[in-house]
């Protein structure tokens, strides 16, 4: 078995805000995040895949093909996006990188060839911040 | 004559538009940067100082006290802000890396000691791409 | 489960040495590493917490609280600072980045927060030189 | 158990390249990367060992010796090399980043010293792809 | 006056070799670069280019146009290629670093908006060798 | 004419320290860099030459040469030794990143073949500190 990782990148905007609380109780929480102006990220995206390697080609997966797969179900719904308002699958959902890392991994798993699992989705925030998710 | 450079960090939301044109010709000229709901970066601030050396500290300037600065009077007034709405000196300005890097510019020669000159404003929008600024 | 990782960074100065050995044999094994006079690093420290996600704020815990444990605890206590002479926790233990790796281990692990468990502190001693340890 | 990571970097030749396949099908399947003339890469190989630290050095294992194990066993014989053409433990084997990261696993384990066992290989072929493998 | 700068990124192989020396005389000079068979290089390509700002856009150039004329007339012509064997603009011109750095000038020059000048192509072979050149 | 830039690195520890000052004006002034017992860094630095390529070879200068000047007249000089104890060239010099970069200019100068200029020594002391010194 062997793993294989893509980078990818996106740019968004979001604000971190708990619509159940109020304004104050946001501020006190999570600070300048919660600026009701929002403000923005230059996410690194790095997903990693693992299974055996396919004798005809030596790869685990074209990592074309996964890149592409990134690009259309995750990087093209996000980039240049505002996480809170524009992205269906972050509907409802508060928009930390925790909860984006979870989401981007169901963007993710349905569009993967058969044989080939769905490791890591890493995903950095900001280049000192970043959130690992492994899928449970 | 030597050159001293710090390198800071914010991050911001933004959209570029210009509100002398239509919608559509935002949408044409700007693509996704046009996004009504706004889109976001980690900036990448790198700011260098010249001059001479004060034989008693070795120093061209204190680079704690030139964080300081670029601190008080630049990062916090952009970090987890919207260019476009919160930021005071970039009001009726559009809000493109090059435009931020004179405003930056602007906002750090007023501070800087005597005998010290700002020599550049380096500023990366995103990991590939960046604007300089000499001050002409 | 989710993992959240946070960069931070200090400079010190350490040399190896084994005190119960004579300087040849310190000079034999450890080489430019032994020199009397000391030398340093910049070194990168990146803490790996993991748990569930709260699910009022999105967040395993917020990273700026995880931050100020690793300064307060960590950062200041090492930074600028003689590794082998400085350091009430290091001391009597040889300065190498293995043992430095696991004394941070047991600074941050007093200070988490009920329901956060320390995964990893990986460290880097140079670019190209890393330790990781996982508490076992 | 404490992991200690090294750093290295070569430059290579290859192309992918089946030959069972003609001409035609190792274009449609492996697109440029099957160009006849070869491209290269700045390969960066990121190895981890784990073990106990050996309490008179405070080491797991002196990193300069991993680097020089991994220098003449793997380096010297990839760098400046064509992966397809000029080295002998590559030799009948599809030079993917897969393949050949498992193919520098098995340099590397037989020189490790006791009671120190590698712990995964990870070889990057472009800033924005890697593969790790970890011997099973 | 601003500069804007863009990254971009391309692989390739080569070797040095002087056709006009015998087969010793370039490996006493260029050593493991001559090697018959070929190496390779992940090159980082960094393109500034300087002039006015557009008060309409902001913008000294859209640097997506930028990125475009250096896809089409630089990166498609060299990435997965054979310097020495593939690239139209390099025929007859030994492979070194600085002589691509300024064939890579000339490639750009002609698709330059008028009010638009080149400044410098900053061309990485290794993350640790560049060549700049400025024109003259 | 072209610019070519070769990186090096090298560990060192040091403290900041006027000895014709007091204890007290040295910790006003320096802080923690003051430190008696000493810190230390990574330092990172890229020296840039500038000159006409050599038709026969497509070089400026062989990188292979201007890396071993660097080696043996900067980098064995400082690697793993103390700035202000150990180092002939930095004896009765503050132990700036400013004096230190000016130092290394000197001792590279002398020893650049004829028809090649050093243009510019770059010394970073953290990753987000550095000074250039283009000779005068």
């Amino acid at each position: 078995m062997v793993y294989l990782t893509r980078h990818e990148h996106f740019n968004a905007a979001h604000k971190l805000y708990n619509p159940t609380w109020s304004e104050e109780k946001n501020v006190e929480v999570f600070g300048k995040c919660a600026n009701g102006n929002w403000h923005g990220h230059n996410y690194e995206l790095i997903v990693t895949i693992k299974g055996n390697i396919d004798p005809d080609t030596g790869f685990l997966m074209d990592v074309k093909v996964l890149s592409a797969i990134l690009q259309e179900h995750v990087c093209e719904k996000l980039d240049h996006r505002n996480l809170n308002l524009d992205v269906d699958f972050m509907s409802g959902v508060l928009a930390s990188t925790e909860n984006l890392a979870i989401a981007i991994w169901k963007q993710i798993v349905p569009h993967l060839p058969k044989g080939v699992d769905l490791h890591c989705v890493k995903l950095y925030e900001t280049p000192r911040i970043c959130v690992e998710y492994f899928g449970n």
